[in-house]
């Protein structure tokens, strides 16, 4: 079947994320050195980040939140104000961290907004993800722009729907196995996975085996052909 | 024009939520009663929301933290740790809070519901909104629902021409009239402003001059009459 759509992850796929993470992940453990093991404090941030996924969603505020309270637990409850204070100045700068491009992702999207509809879908904070758009440049060449609260089959069914006949004339590309391919196999579009170097272990998940509309690609800059040579 | 498409804000149009904001106000200023009396305390945090807008948008998470920057930048960076904790937990009570409908709301829904489409146009946190609805038990009554990161002219134009045929076959309800009511007369939509007791003063507009699309409604009760009364 024709591709009419072209669904695009954003934070790893069109710019990078997990390295800003990365860093803050860092920054954090440093300013509890003298409370915990590393090992210790990333440990005990993953398991309060998913334990608050329910309440907060995916987002740099969230992370924000999680920090603090990671650090209220490690210190019994006696976390110093200026470890409190460097939380929340890390949280901001996350925000205001402007999205750097990844490479070949102006030119791969600008050849297939010729041809194809591109929508953004992603999850985060709602205006974040605006905003990294916006600075990006790239924000015209999307007719959609979806930040959604999860990434699940009927996200995928109800955006290609939206912005197109269905799945069966879709491609997601993404980063994540457990978000943006998975997910989107199952409701019977067509996926190409680009990883990142590096990943959220929340987002792992195994590869499909011999799926006849998947592919693993080294850089986005292979997307175009892929997706013309679907048809 | 026939109208064919209505939307509906979220808080405190179908719901209660500021005075669940004003109770974590109150108990925001009890924290810190020892450090200033509350119109200072109301002002400062009043400051730190606004200035923290263009970074975290709207919601509950973005409200917590400038709460803690709040108590940070009233003890001079030394916020006790007490302080912090009981902030990060009325955040997540406000965010775990059922949302309580507000009377008649699901009546005027349901009547609505079966002769026009109608679109959930709310900011807000992503998924705490979503939690709500889903809550609320009002989530089947909606053909769409629009979580957006702010609330203008081009919001409402945009919203009226994916769920419709534009907004002048739409009308917009909801209790600010400077994010409901006044960008969607500006997009060329009716608009029922129907005020709630209470109003984040961030909200606060005047009313427009004897516009001919414009009421002024007692109760949500009262909304399918004049949607019908429109044509």
């Amino acid at each position: 079947m024709r591709i009419l759509t072209v669904g695009l992850d954003a934070d790893d796929t069109l710019w990078h994320n997990e390295t800003i993470f990365r860093l803050t992940h860092d920054r954090f453990c440093g300013l509890l050195t003298e409370v915990a093991e590393t090992p210790v404090i990333e440990a005990r941030l993953a398991e309060i980040e998913g334990r608050n996924l329910a309440l907060y969603g995916y987002g740099v505020k969230g992370f924000t939140l999680s920090m603090i309270e990671t650090a209220m637990e490690l210190t019994e409850g006696q976390a110093p104000p200026r470890v409190v204070a460097e939380i929340l100045a890390a949280g901001r700068e996350m925000l205001a961290h402007p999205a750097e491009p990844l490479p070949g992702v102006a030119e791969a999207l600008d050849e297939l907004s010729q041809d194809y509809r591109l929508v953004l879908i992603t999850k985060g904070d709602l205006l974040h993800q605006e905003q990294k758009l916006a600075a990006s440049g790239l924000g015209d060449l999307f007719s959609g722009v979806e930040i959604v609260s999860e990434k699940r089959v009927d996200t995928y069914a109800r955006i290609f729907a939206r912005h197109g006949t269905g799945p069966e004339a879709a491609v997601m590309c993404g980063n994540s196995m457990k978000s943006d391919i998975l997910p989107a196999l199952g409701a019977g579009a067509a996926a190409a996975y680009v990883p990142y170097p590096l990943i959220w272990a929340h987002e792992v998940a195994d590869a499909p085996e011999g799926h006849p509309r998947f592919v693993e690609l080294g850089a986005i800059s292979e997307l175009p052909a892929w997706v013309r040579g679907l048809g």
